[in-house]
């Protein structure tokens, strides 16, 4: 290796671009508001931190954009997108940096700021569209609220994003290559069923002869056990599925649905420990965005109460309403309905728990 | 002083019962299940940080039920509601300690457990009813999910609480007895309805001028502007304050009110600084009430989905209604509508400042 | 199943017995401190999650203590192990609820609990001897803070712990048993070798060039890299690696050792997951305690100063020096060393490759 | 107000410099490494927050320096302070981040940054001159490492910052302008003594008749209760004072040092309450420094072992040397010492006392 020259540390992180790049608008206007650098640079560190997030993201996404993803290419991807949640976990913790500004300090230069928003982070849609949001998942307000304010070019390079296979696309069809949801002798979902029969009858009983519960109470309990399961009854029926996935209520095929059911029953083996962890990995993305745009409605809120925001309307209404939803993965979230009790789940015969598992310290003997 | 005698860890602790607490369910029937043991001394961390808070509520009730409350004992109450707020940020964190309980591990001792349930934690009712929230502030669904639950004695314990007087109400006493609503020789409320008036002036020019905004979103941002117009209009009158009050919009007097106004605007004085703190520290306590309940129900929807928790219910939903409930203190978290630019507040008279202020590093000159 | 009765929430955790288990001295004296009842609170709060941590490691212990270690076990011991880790954390943050007492409110009490003092809590000892640290580690002055100080019967149960396999213990029989220290035709630490002397190479190069070090600074480090140089001759050399065992440079035994390299050189791979796993936790609850005990010597100063503690002595000085030492797995933290660049990492032959490699997502075509 | 043109979010955050500052050194080696962009991006987020820091500070020394400091100026100050502690907390929270490193990615680009160091950081080396730490408080080696490791001009920039009156300093003058070393008609110092020779009393008693502690414990323990009472006797004796000062073993004036002790120990009336929140302010921000080098030791020596980092030389150990080190205001950090119990605490008179106090609720009466 051929050293090209000495790094000098400044040089290397391009510190007069990066520290050079705060001009207040309030001097602009001849009265320089103390608090509005910290409203910049808090801002600079969440784009510099999307962009680390769409590097993490774009790599996942080559690397699953294969055939066949092998195992030290799956142990990269989890170690990725681990990653992304760490990196998340601080865009929350940063916001009590940003709640150390009074209202009062914030009224002071929010009037300069006007039209520019929040909603016009580019990097911010380009990595939920990466991970799977497309624009008709979006509610028809939030796109009036953001779309129509991205310049031209940004709004281009979203698109062209939204046009790509996202990650959760992705994870669906190395869901679907899995050979679980159909073994050749062994009637996997058949026992599962009769689990979940057991499980329900029991739930049902559990309901009924409980003492402290009204009357009224228990009719509402067993309406849910009977949506519960139906829920099982369509995940098991192609076509009830199919329907379901049509209305919008479930957005995995139920081929991969099944696969991930297989891999949360049987984590604990060597083979689907990766797997287990990538789909958990990716739950964990979204339940970070969840609460980092639930504490920021929360901020806002604070700050502003009922009053408008810099993009000129008050976000705070828009921001709670959007909480919970974009979640790409919200077919992970709500996997444990699916689960059973770790000693009512079937048995694997020999054959296939072999495969899955590697005795790992006496493999050569 | 004379020493008793020698005081050893163990017993000063009472380790010998503290320890000794933990009998399984699952043991009973033959079967222990490993996690069960987590479950158990968890909810006893949480009851005992719960008895910690309700001894920090309770002597902040007594310092603050009197007609006087010195400086001194001010900064007492301040103190140990601030940490309340520090607990709380523990009983949140606590959760990721019970995420490590998988759903597959739960279902084993689940059942056991029917019809037990987090409802039925007599001290929790017990904090809430201390700090505001009477029984005809709860949900009806809420009130019949815990307090047909209740032992007749524990019930008997909440009503007690719930008939004495809350840290809301002493509160709102003490606000009232200030005596910022209304100023001999200066009219404050007319100056701060002027700088209202010019602020909410310049947002309905922002959003009229808005080039970002579609029409459609204008209309929807200045029909909002007008409902904060009327806020602001039933504030500064008495008879439509208290229309208000009596529909629930608000829970504060209007003489309340006006004083946490006034405390917000001018807390940067040393008379005010502890109010304002005070005021803080209670609407943390709300908001770390929030977050726990959310944060709760996160957690509770990971682990059983919409199968039934050991209450014999599905508390997700149950729990996710209350999230945003039980706000002893919404008005103080709705504030922020009613503060202005730190250069539109009124500048006092020196007799009003002088009062407010202490040269602090000369005083003895 | 049949149910044997219902279960009531506050007979099932035994609340009673542990919300009626907080006495204070002070009261004892005519003069009760407010603050006493958090010392209280919190210490009992410490010992919950401590016997916590007992439970877990206890069950790790005799899932280790096999020949053979089943890979759905090892499954299980990484996660119960992690979960020592959450729980120490809260324990690291619990401080900050401590902290909220001031000095002068500590002063108030602390004369009324001499000679209590933490070094007396049994179960932290038991933990820390589960873990592997046996008295002939543990410091002079530490044996007679706390030794001495033990009740005659707390003393032999801890005995008991001491004598018996400590996790340490029974992960090098683990390591030992694997077979990554010699393979019949692959001389993996030949080529180690061969990487890691091209790394030391470029290594003296860098220093020698470094045009931004001072002559001195240089020698200093040229003096490290020899020292460096001499650990890896160590490593592999069986006779210098015992010696410098016997010297208590290190505790675990080469054929340990190198399994652990191994490990940690190829973790990506299926069969090497969670044995990294399992080893990254240890180094996980090792670095958790000591940053607790950091903390705990910081808020100690602070609260006292250099005043003394209710264990009679000045107890920050000995925090302090037991801050960094009492690490089981000091080992494991060391192995940074060891590592060598990703791509100079020995390439394994197809043979070990197959065997550590599980092909997850087409085992069946 | 005049609006001047409308505002694009990614324009005013000036995005396009910020997002187009991340080159890799290892691509232009031809061999671009994944995770160096990370490397770059984590430095940078540093960087931003080190420049909302130094805004931070040097607002606050303009406030500080002037012969009177207002109270609202104080609750700026304050504010601005704390504003830093927060900062600070994810700077060190920041670290997780750079923890999913691996020290094999690490290695893949390690030599292309040869000799860039993070000792090479012109503004963390700005914010602690600003703080206090002058040239001849640091370590010989450190001055060695970074120093001779800067840029002509910007050790320049260094030294200009080091010429100035420093927080430390400005902090200084305003204590000992304050009124409390020396009152009229009232002993207060004489009182304290007492006090103090009480407690003295008192702890040698408890340590001379504790049975659990060993007669070598014991006498330790005595011997450091003699240091104790000389730092006492030091404190009283301003010639004793100046000779401690002089030997580096205490850096404020003995003037500023009685007015701490008084600031503490009556910190809850009115008048002192920013002022107190203002030293603790202070400590916190050494304190985050503290906590922050020792986490980024650990990370080193996790990532590296003993081998050697960008800057060609070893850093753990310097890092580790200097991690309790570098606190400009260590002598509010050992205040404790001088603290006494609550109810020992000399009663102020009546009109000192009325000085202290604001009657906040009933002023106007």
């Amino acid at each position: 290796m051929k050293i090209q020259k000495p790094v000098y540390y400044g040089d290397y992180l391009q510190l007069p671009k990066i520290l050079n790049a705060q001009e207040t608008e309030s001097q602009k206007y001849g009265k320089e508001a103390h608090d509005e650098t910290l409203f910049i640079i808090i801002h600079q560190t969440y784009e510099l931190w999307f962009k680390q997030i769409i590097h993490e993201i774009n790599s996942v996404k080559s690397l699953m954009d294969k055939d066949f993803i092998p195992s030290l290419d799956l142990s990269t991807i989890v170690a990725r997108l681990e990653r992304v949640g760490k990196i998340q976990q601080i865009l929350i913790e940063q916001i009590r940096i940003m709640e150390t500004m009074t209202s009062l300090d914030f009224m002071e230069f929010r009037d300069y700021l006007v039209p520019a928003s929040g909603f016009q982070s580019l990097q911010f849609r380009i990595i939920e569209a990466a991970l799977g949001i497309k624009p008709h998942h979006r509610m028809e307000v939030e796109k009036q609220f953001f779309t129509s304010r991205l310049k031209a070019e940004d709004k281009q390079q979203l698109e062209k994003v939204e046009s790509e296979l996202s990650i959760f696309e992705l994870m669906e069809s190395w869901l679907e290559r899995m050979p679980f949801s159909d073994f050749d002798d062994f009637d996997f979902w058949g026992e599962y069923s009769i689990a979940v029969e057991k499980m329900l009858a029991q739930d049902e009983k559990i309901i009924s002869t409980n003492p402290s519960l009204s009357q009224e109470i228990k009719n509402l309990e067993l309406k849910n056990l009977a949506l519960t399961k139906n829920t099982f009854k369509t995940l098991l029926d192609a076509n009830l599925f199919e329907q379901s996935r049509k209305e919008g209520k479930v957005r995995l095929s139920q081929k991969a649905m099944l696969s991930v059911i297989f891999i949360y029953l049987y984590r604990d083996y060597p083979a689907l420990q990766m797997p287990f962890k990538l789909l958990n990995a990716l739950v964990e993305i979204d339940e970070n965005f969840t609460t980092w745009r639930y504490r920021h409605a929360i901020m806002v809120q604070r700050i502003l109460g009922t009053k408008i925001g810099t993009g000129g309307s008050s976000g705070h209404d828009y921001l709670k309403a959007t909480t919970e939803r974009n979640r790409a993965f919200i077919d992970l979230f709500n996997m444990a309905t699916f689960l059973i009790p770790k000693s009512s789940i079937p048995k694997l015969p020999s054959i296939i728990k072999d495969q899955l598992d590697i005795v790992y310290d006496s493999f050569r003997s």
